[in-house]
């Protein structure tokens, strides 16, 4: 597994993918995430050699895929024209890792309504995404707190998406696998040991706060990795066990990261990732 | 239903759609085939003045996406992006109708392998058509000198391409019904009677040589409508029965028609319909 | 394939399987169908020796899954007792084909519910004759006239039913194949060419009478073998090549053959295969 | 919900059917599950009679299907037959509820394997459990320590047994809820208010050991419930909310009741049920 980086998901900005690419190696990671855009602007030849030159990998892209409760059918058709050029040209990068979240709950699906909905749309794409030589990683939802509103639950843990996975059956379904929701989900360092390596697609780092019991806790308030409570060693260890050899990204969702300037923030961040070991 | 006209199903070439269009207004057609490609140059609304001038409804347009036995993962997964915009452009065309014809054998694979292909290509292809409010008009293909020397068998009559359209399961898929197909393969009037109307989605009209046994017909060796063994007066008079309201495009493989000058295969093609009382 | 007797398929009577097995042997058969009801009562080994010493061979049962429209889902539940207590005996005997006929139309279901109806239940009857090993013939039923005055059609021909058999998807689904409806549903040599002998499960034998159109004829009134307008020698010429080794059942629904002599109606069938070339 | 007894869960043996209908009325119980054997041997009149004298309900039968990895598919077809008669003669009894416990783990199969035996498998048994109007809930088994030893995982959880029954598709399948599973695999109140009460099949009620990590609890070391760490007031108020009104049946696994005499541990289980608020 290698050290990735999505400032975006830091909660910052940059001025676009070369900068992205420079703080990357200036701070220590092994990736970045593509910027499909940025790839078509300069082609594929430049972005290959920009990181080349600084000794980066590329991580995961997400899938833009509009298949959820609140897009038609004619959404989820519209949205696959624009899905299969980014699937190609992230392809000609050689990135193999698409992803996304699934929401845990609904206001207006029954259970057996999303899931039919999630089944039948979810097959497709991943049958775009094989043709490609890629696999989708779909992302469950832990925190409690999220879906203790609504009238409907719908699959928000490990054991659950990799039944939905199952489901779909194309071969290249699993897991954007990220230790906040496996913890708010209660899963444990069995789950990751029993799984093969190639269903998991991608791998999000952060942590929880202290003093908040885990059905308690909140999905925009977490802390950095190795602050909180999330057993982050036993995470990766399992992920190392197994032989995962895919991209690790902070996400933590962090008011005082997003508060700090840049700088320090990949600091912080890439301390953290020390920290934990990687 | 409708006299529709399909310029290049009569084995001639037009200057371009413009022609089309006039050709079929001055020879008594009701309708042409979209020219997508037309449509994406001039616009939408430069075709649908154009047609309102002639008073002329559109007709189909033919399944790009690359889902056949020599079609590869990434082949399938590559068309899926021109066919979105087709899907797209036809719709705001009006266009409700697509369609395609399936092989009905194979060197290669194995009945049960060529019908999962197909199943699982077509099942997404149709989900986008639905998304558009369009249907997929699937073509079986009858003659049997087309199969006989081929290793492997497939869907090639009326019967099994509506067990294959129930498996697809998206509820918008039926024929494209060709009435040589519907002759070789040996299906009745009765077959047609049987249908939903929105079984129906699209016609081909042709007539088959006389003095050849139906089982040594040869595909590409057609006859003008009436002018042969087929019982059009029973296949149109069925479709009538049911209340199909879509295009019938003549399609004879005929080479003294394809022979004429134009406007000579034309008037042939329009008295031939008219013989066939339409 | 061998000869496979059946006095019942004849429209006669016997006094039980003793003597049928008895006839049998004395006008030249090979095989005779399976009496569950005897082998139940004097137990498999008595059949065995029974068989042996009249050097026959069993050819098949018939399904009692009631799995038809007419029948409940309370229906379908209760009779699957039976059927599995059938085919556990059965496969003690050594048989391993099973079959039924399919009706090709409907007056209350669309031929989606049909399909529907049909796979769901078929499935789970496919799943426990593949436990022990046995093969699931499916009969399709091709005169027009059958089903030309019902509201909706249903699947009638050899290509129709290869594609339910593929939805059914367990790998031991195949055809009980009736000369008289491969005739009537208008199939040809090369259908038979294409298949895989395990899709060839069991076989019935008769013919057509002349001086009808084949799209007229009427299903209970058929002819002996060799004395009609079947193409019998293409038919079967067909299954050898492909290596068929099951049972050949005479079932000529024919009212001559019916009113004759037992003896005599035995001697007349077993002269039709001779004369078919068996 | 009602209070139902079922005597071998707590470790304890009866001479029969009738005494244990006996106990269930001394000790409070407002049902117990039915004995088949019984039902078959006196009739159902004669249970029926038996029940109403002492005012009690029925709960659910076992599933007997040998659905699991270690039986072949001879062994599943061959255990449909019991099957069929035991859901008939529960449905003479009024009964509605079957169930059965899911191994969360297996050393031979995949995960992928796995999940295609079990829908497969458990399809038919669904199919026939609706032909008598019956349901079929599916225990998922919780505590990590079962799992953890094996090569590969299966579901374990609420949210991955949600998922499988949608994919088994017959909408009669639930869950078995027993809140010790309930409580090892980390599900919480909200899983259960967000559940259809026709979900809920059967429940099962118990408690866990103080002092040990939920993730360390061993299956077969339960306490009676109330005196133990499992939040029962939210497992039953939840169960309450929803509506559900089926048997809640006490399996403690715990050694000193199954020491204590029948009529103590009778005794100390209404009590703890008392206690729980039932």
């Amino acid at each position: 597994m290698f050290k990735n980086l999505n400032v975006g998901a830091l909660g910052h900005k940059v001025s676009g993918f070369e900068e992205s690419v420079k703080l990357a190696a200036e701070y220590g990671f092994q990736g970045v995430d593509p910027d499909l855009g940025y790839a078509r602007d300069k082609g594929v030849p430049a972005v290959k050699d920009l990181l080349q030159k600084h000794t980066l990998r590329l991580g995961g892209f997400g899938l833009s895929v509009r298949w959820r409760e609140s897009d038609s059918d004619k959404d989820f058709a519209e949205s696959l024209e624009g899905f299969v050029k980014e699937c190609k040209l992230a392809a000609e990068l050689g990135v193999t890792r698409c992803m996304t979240w699934v929401m845990p709950c609904s206001d207006k699906l029954t259970y057996r309504q999303h899931y039919e909905l999630m089944v039948s749309r979810m097959r497709p794409a991943a049958q775009i995404l094989k043709g490609f030589g890629q696999s989708l990683g779909l992302e469950f939802i832990g925190p409690r707190t999220l879906r203790a509103s609504k009238k409907q639950g719908f699959v928000y843990t490990m054991d659950g998406m990799r039944a939905v996975n199952a489901a779909i059956g194309t071969g290249n379904v699993g897991f954007l696998l990220d230790c906040w929701h496996w913890y708010t989900a209660q899963a444990t360092v069995t789950d990751i040991e029993q799984l093969d390596p190639a269903e998991v697609v991608y791998v999000h780092l952060n942590d929880a706060p202290k003093g908040v019991h885990v059905n308690d806790q909140v999905d925009n308030k977490r802390e950095l990795p190795g602050t909180g409570v999330i057993d982050l060693k036993g995470f990766l260890g399992a992920l190392r066990k197994i032989g995962y050899d895919g991209p690790i990204t902070v996400e933590p969702f962090n008011e005082p990261l997003k508060k700090m300037p840049l700088a320090e923030a990949l600091k912080t961040t890439a301390a953290s990732l020390a920290k934990a070991g990687l």
